[in-house]
C-alpha cells in the first residue's frame, strides 16, 4: 500500500501558503510524536525481522471477510428508494485478494491516524475537483466527522481564555463545547444570507479589551447555516475573508451541507421541473458556491468536511483540509485522541468509493441534491399554504436541512403584558405547538449570547427526515398553534 | 431498541460507592449538555410529529446491508487457523429484519454517545461476569479503545498542573500525551512484578512540593504490562488499592492483555501440555487476577477495556466501567469528542457477539491464551537457547505480548571508557542488532523520567506479530550481537 502523498506540490504556478504557526495553541507546540514512530522506518523492511512492534496477528482476527450490499449511483429511480440496482462487494483479510479493497488485515490493524493512504488519496482528490485549493501542499487528513475535528481544531489553535468567533444563532455543540474549554466565545450578527461582512468588520475594528483577548478564529456553517438555514454568497464570502486577512484571523469552515446546495426556491410548480437538472459534472461542481477553501491564498483557512449528511452519520469519517503544517499538528492529535479512524469504517467507505469513482460519487451527490430540493420545496409550499404572514415571515434555504420561520413577537396579543418579554412568547408558542403534536426547535435554544434580546424570534424546522405528508401535518400542527397565540382569544 | 440500564441496582446488598466528585476537573464540572438533548424526549412518541432534528433519511444511506464472515469459536482448529469454521450474517438496513443485528438505519444514524445499548448491555454482562464490581450502578461506557480512554479520563480528573502516577517505564503515548497537556507526569518503581506497594507507599508518604501538586491519580497496566511484561499479584493489587484508598488516589486500570494471562513458563517442554487446559468457564474466570475494579468497593477506578489486543486493533471499539457518576461525564465528553463510536464497527461487533454468545465470546479468549502461551513459550525457549546469562536475565511474562531482556551494561569492555554510560551502550547493542537484522526496542524509549539513570538497560521484544521461525531468527541475530558487544574486540 503506498503512502498518500502531499498535494498541489504538482503545480508550479502556486505559491507556498503564509506562515501561520503562530496561531498554534500551547497543546499544539508540546505535542510531540511517541518515540515508538522512530520504529516505522523498519517497517516492511525484508531485510530486518522485527521483535519491536505489539500487533496482534492478522490470523487472529475473528472476520476474515466483510461484504456491503450498496446503491449503485449510476441507476438511482426517480425517489431513490431501493429497487434492486444494488449490487454487493467483499472486502477480504489478506492483501493477496484485495483488488480494489482495503483489506482488513491492513483496517483491522493498527494503522495510520492520517487514514489509510488509498481512502486519503480519494477524498484528496474529490477535494482537487471541488475545492482546487489555490496553494502549494495543502492536505488531508480523516477525521471522525465535524465534532471531531472542532474539538481537534480549538485543541491546536485556541488556548484557554483565547476568543473565538461564531454566527449569533449557531448548532449549540460547537459553542458549549467551546465554553466548556474554556474559550471566550464571541457571537457574530449574521442574517438570511449568513454573516454580514460589514458587521463582522465592525466588530474587529472596533474589538475592546472588556470583550476578550482578540479574536483568533471564526467559525462559520457558511453553506445551509444550522440553525437559520442561510448560505453565504461568493461576494461575502470573498468580503469576509478578505477581513480574515486583514486582522489575521483563521477561518473554520463546518460544511457537513454542503452538496445540499439547491436553485432558488421557485413558487411556480410548473417551472420547478428544469431548475434542478444539471447538464454535467463540471456544471454541477460550477452551480456551487465557491469554498472559503477555493480563494484561501493564504492557508489560513481550515475546512471541515463530513459524510454525515451525504452518505450516513454513523460512518463517523470527515476530513480536514489545511496547509500541511497546520494538519500535521491534527495528525499528532489524531495519534493520541482517537489512534486512528475506524477500520471498517474505512474499508468499506473505500470500497464503495473504488467502485463509484469521482464521477459515480458525484452522481451520488447530484441525487441528494435533487431529493432534498423536492423536500425543501415542499417544505417551503406547505409553509405558505399554513403560516400567516401577518406575524410571520420566512426565506426559502438554497442549500441544507433546514428553514427558519421568523415570528413578529410584538404582535403578540400578551406581548405588553408579558413585559416584551419576546422568549416568553417563543415559549407558548413551542408549548402550544407541542400540545398540537408538533415538535419545532425555539431559536433562542441556539443563541449564543443569552443575553441579547430582540422582538423577532424564530424557529428551526427541518425537511430531512420526515415523511412528506408528516411534514404537512405538522406544519398545519405548528400553524394552528401560531393562529391560536396569535388571535385575541 | 430498549434503553441500557444501570447496573449493580439489583443487588441490594451492596453500597453505593463513595462520592468522589471532588476528584473532577474544571473541565469536567464545566461540561453540560448541548440544549437540543432536551428534543430526545420526544424521539418515537407516536402522538408527535418531529421537525425538530437534523437527521438523514436511512432511505438515503447508500449501505443497503453488510455482511460478515467470521469465525467459529467453538470450531477452533489447533493453531486457530481459518480451516473452512466460519459463518456469515448479515446486519439489515431495516429494524423489522433485524433479528440478532442491530439494523443499519440506527447504527449509522446519529446514535448514543454511550454506545448502542445492546452493544452495551452484552459488554456489561461480561463485565459482571469477570470482574463483579463490588458496588451499586457501575456502568460501561463505550469508548474508541484506551487510548481515546485514556485521553477523556484525563480531561475529566486532571487540570493542567495535576500530577498523575504512571509506571516508570511505560508504553509512551500516555505519558507523552499527559506531558503534551500539561500534566505533571511522576514516575513509580515497579519491578519484574510491576509496582512495588512499598515504593508507592513511601512516594506519597514523602510527597515534597518540589515533586508538584499531590497526585490525582494512578495510571498503571497492570497485566502484561508494556514494555516491561510484568503483572502485578493479587496481593500488591491489595496492597496497592488500600495504598490508593489512604491517599484518596484514582486507580485507572489500563487493560488491553487482561486476557491475555497464561501459566507461568515451564521450561520442560513435556510438561507443558496441561499448563493451558481449562476445565470450565469457571475455571478460566477463577484463573485470572483480580482486577483493581474487582476490588473497588469505594468506586475510585475506572477500568479501560480495550478489543484491539482480543479482536482487533481497527474494530476501535473498548468501554469504560466506573460509577455512573464518573461515567456520565464520559458520556457527555463523547458528545463533544466523538459523537459517538463508529455504526459499523456497532452492528458487526454486536453481530459477532450475539451470534457468539458470551460463553461464545469465553471459548475465543480461551483459545487466544492457548495461542499466545505457545508464542510465549517459543520466546522464552529462544532466550534461554541463544543469549548469554553473563550479561542479560529475564523473566517469563505471564501475561501479554512483551518480554524483556535485562543487560548489565556495566559488563560492557567500553562501559567506563564511555563514562559509564549506560545508555550510550544500550545504543550500541540497538545498533549492532539493527545491523544483524534484528529490530528490538531499547528500554531508555520507555522511560518516563529521561534523568534516572542506572546500568542496567533492557529491550523490549515481541512474541506477537512475528512467525515463529523468524523469531527464532531474530533472537539469534540479537544473541549475536550482544556477543559481539561484550566481547573484548
Amino acid at each position: 500500500m503506498t503512502h498518500h502523498t502531499t498535494n498541489g506540490s504538482d503545480n508550479g504556478e502556486l505559491a507556498e501558503p503564509k506562515s501561520l504557526t503562530h496561531h498554534f495553541s500551547d497543546a499544539a507546540n508540546n505535542i510531540v510524536p511517541s518515540p515508538l514512530k522512530a520504529l516505522y522506518k523498519y517497517t516492511g523492511d525484508p531485510t530486518k525481522i522485527s521483535l519491536a512492534s505489539g500487533l496482534p496477528p492478522a490470523e487472529y482476527f475473528p472476520f476474515s471477510s466483510v461484504q456491503a450490499t450498496v446503491h449503485d449511483p449510476n441507476k438511482f429511480s426517480e425517489d431513490l428508494a431501493r429497487v434492486g440496482e444494488d449490487f454487493s462487494f467483499r472486502v477480504p483479510l489478506n492483501s493477496k485478494d484485495a483488488g480494489l479493497d482495503i483489506p482488513l488485515e491492513l483496517s483491522l490493524q493498527y494503522s495510520a491516524s492520517q487514514g489509510l493512504p488509498p481512502l486519503v488519496d480519494f477524498l484528496t482528490e474529490h477535494t482537487r475537483m471541488v475545492h482546487t485549493p489555490p496553494y502549494k501542499n495543502w492536505d488531508v487528513v480523516c477525521t471522525l466527522g465535524n465534532t471531531h475535528a472542532w474539538d481537534s481544531v480549538l485543541t491546536l489553535f485556541c488556548n484557554p481564555g483565547d476568543t473565538i468567533l461564531v454566527e449569533k444563532y449557531c448548532y449549540p455543540p460547537p459553542f458549549v463545547s467551546a465554553n466548556g474549554k474554556g474559550y471566550n466565545v464571541v457571537p457574530v450578527f449574521l442574517d438570511m444570507d449568513g454573516i454580514v461582512p460589514e458587521k463582522l468588520e465592525i466588530l474587529l475594528a472596533n474589538w475592546q479589551q472588556s470583550q476578550g483577548k482578540f479574536p483568533r478564529l471564526l467559525y462559520t456553517i457558511c453553506t445551509g447555516q444550522n440553525p437559520t438555514g442561510s448560505s453565504l454568497s461568493e461576494e461575502r464570502r470573498r468580503a469576509i475573508y478578505q477581513i480574515c486577512q486583514k486582522y489575521d484571523l483563521l477561518i473554520i469552515e463546518d460544511e457537513p451541507y454542503y452538496f445540499l446546495q439547491m436553485d432558488p426556491y421557485e413558487k411556480e410548480v410548473e417551472k420547478r421541473s428544469q431548475h434542478c437538472s444539471l447538464q454535467s459534472y463540471e456544471h454541477f461542481l460550477n452551480s456551487l458556491i465557491p469554498s472559503f477553501l477555493k480563494m484561501d491564498v493564504d492557508g489560513r483557512v481550515l475546512r471541515m468536511d463530513s459524510l454525515s449528511k451525504v452518505i450516513a452519520p454513523g460512518v463517523r469519517v470527515g476530513w480536514i483540509v489545511g496547509q500541511k503544517v497546520f494538519l500535521e499538528k491534527v495528525i499528532r492529535l489524531n495519534e493520541y485522541v482517537i489512534q486512528a479512524p475506524n477500520g471498517f469504517s474505512q474499508s468499506l467507505l473505500y470500497g464503495l468509493f473504488s467502485r463509484w469513482g469521482q464521477t459515480g460519487y458525484l452522481d451520488w451527490l447530484i441525487n441528494l441534491r435533487k431529493e432534498y430540493t423536492i423536500r425543501r420545496d415542499f417544505a417551503i409550499d406547505m409553509i405558505e399554504k399554513y403560516i400567516d404572514k401577518e406575524y410571520a415571515s420566512w426565506d426559502a434555504p438554497v442549500a441544507g436541512m433546514f428553514f427558519h420561520i421568523e415570528i413578529d413577537a410584538s404582535k403578540h396579543p400578551k406581548y405588553e403584558e408579558l413585559g416584551k418579554d419576546a422568549l416568553a412568547i417563543e415559549k407558548l408558542i413551542f408549548d402550544r405547538s407541542l400540545e398540537n403534536g408538533t415538535v419545532i426547535v425555539p431559536g433562542s435554544w441556539f443563541q449564543v449570547d443569552k443575553s441579547m434580546t430582540s422582538e423577532k424570534i424564530f424557529f428551526r424546522g427541518t425537511y430531512a427526515a420526515v415523511a412528506l405528508k408528516n411534514l404537512e401535518q405538522g406544519m398545519k400542527q405548528f400553524a394552528e398553534a401560531l393562529r391560536a397565540e396569535f388571535s385575541d382569544n
